[in-house]
């Protein structure tokens, strides 16, 4: 059995690396060649915590197995990360467990890939101005992973607490580009690309805010409750998600499908368009929306890829089990 | 992270300690202090492996954490069992993951430890005699950890094919206890304990096969479909299983309640009656009968004892993570 510790897996993923990992995964997704299990999400009544697992398999690539973990919110005050997870492989041909690979950067980097994919596949290809909603530890990741999909030239960026929002100041002028902290009326105004990416219960983002022509990636939504922007813009956008059925029950489209404003019939896999079965985007005006839910294959997909690499450079440890 | 290898776990813990586990988890199971996650099981479309999880919390010991692994028929030929699996115990104050443990051996005592913590609350204190019905792997495990709880004095065997009693004939000697391979009328007329661990998709044992006061385990069906004894035997009982819920749709209560031959509220926890909550067996002439369908919690206590015990001997494998 192989072991990544957390603190190997900086040293032995790129960002691009994520990037392909679950572009392909999405892709056999939507070939029905890979399927999530159902999640498991549990209140647990001891620390304030939630912990359950997200699971799957790929017919393809033969990656099986779990992420497992969640979110602890005292931890903070113990000097770790509040989201611990860690990712478990199995042999597909023998059941026995393969890996186990720290998968707390991991997740950081399957959220970021997620809506790099959709900016590559859905966005107008002359986009030039993005901007973060949202300012905590994964809008950086988002951010960067963003930036490498077109030849964007300004960034914005709105926070509820505008002083975090040097993070995403910092990303920018890493890629040398100028950052601006506005208003949200600005933000909508002003970007080709739109990413959310917070804890929000309540719409933060309005339709009337956006222009014709913004893709939107919606990362934050991944339980029920939960909302980043109204359900009008969902409902006036083409949507398209990782996996409908989390979309609808857990995701952003959750709201616009229980107000019946959208069917799920109108959410398309962007694995879809990856492998040509969708146009994706059909005008420059269209106004597009990527619901980014989290599923347990772009860990497994992400993991195995981190397993390769690191039996390769012998960063993984090899434990007899 | 500590890691328990699949080969240390027989140097590690005895049958009394895995029982000590299981009688402990399912008290605290029926104070509700623990319970049990939804059950993940998929056939998965590859290699014909069913594979999945059991998960669960104990608040008073704060076990937290998975079994995962499952069945793969194709095995065998590899030199490996069928059934694989690995326990992942996390920290409950921080949600990282605190050991990986070989679930093998573990799965086997667990089970067993289970029939003979039934035996122990509810079969007639005077039991002389016991029958298995069932001569694989897990057999012996059932017969070693049943003979410990009473004076026995002869052991009775079935299996559809008899050949394979030599492995009962092998536990009941090392005991020094006669063992003979009967057919189903005398194995229920003579036993006072009665333990079935098969994989049978149709009743064996009749209810006129069995006489007033037996006590049964039925031990081998956890899954919709399979059954071991007629329901007519099952709505005469007493009825005590580990977890009502499982015992009333994949366990061995399924077809009676089905039937509607029992309502779900005739089925009592075995906790309860560990706890003294509930009386257990109420006479001499009662058939008493135990649904064992088999828990996450059960692996989870079983798991932190041998990683207990593997931390004080050394044994297991302290890896950064």
């Amino acid at each position: 059995m192989y072991i990544v510790p957390e603190s190997e897996v900086q040293n032995l993923i790129t960002p691009d690396e994520a990037f392909d990992a679950v572009e392909s995964v999405f892709a056999s997704m939507a070939k029905r060649s890979a399927y999530n299990f159902p999640v498991i999400r549990e209140a647990i009544g001891h620390a304030d915590a939630l912990y359950g697992f997200k699971s799957g398999f790929d017919r393809e690539s033969l990656a099986l197995g779990l992420k497992s973990g969640g979110f602890w919110p005292g931890n903070t005050k113990r000097g770790l990360t509040n989201h611990q997870s860690s990712v478990f492989l199995f042999d597909a041909n023998t059941g026995r467990c393969r890996a186990v690979v720290g998968g707390n950067l991991l997740t950081a980097l399957r959220t970021a890939a997620a809506s790099a994919v959709s900016i590559k596949y859905i966005a107008r290809k002359g986009a030039k101005t993005i901007g973060i909603i949202g300012a905590g530890h994964q809008s950086a990741f988002q951010l960067r992973a963003a930036l490498k999909q077109r030849q964007f030239e300004r960034v914005f960026g709105w926070n509820i607490d505008p002083s975090m929002l040097s993070r995403l100041e910092g990303v920018s002028s890493e890629a040398g580009l100028p950052f601006e902290a506005v208003e949200l009326e600005k933000l909508g105004a002003e970007s080709d690309v739109i990413i959310t990416i917070t804890s929000s219960f309540s719409p933060i983002l309005k339709a009337s805010q956006v222009r014709p022509g913004t893709h939107l990636a919606c990362m934050g939504t991944d339980t029920k409750g939960k909302q980043e922007v109204e359900a009008e813009l969902v409902a006036t956008a083409s949507i398209f998600t990782d996996e409908i059925a989390q979309s609808v029950s857990i995701g952003e489209c959750q709201h616009a499908v229980a107000a019946s404003m959208i069917h799920q019939d109108a959410v398309v896999e962007l694995g879809a368009v990856i492998n040509g079965d969708h146009p994706g985007r059909l005008s420059e005006e269209e106004i597009t929306l990527y619901d980014g839910t989290g599923v347990g294959l772009q860990d497994l997909a992400v993991a195995s890829r981190i397993v390769e690499l690191a039996i390769k450079s012998g960063a993984a440890k090899n434990i007899d089990f």
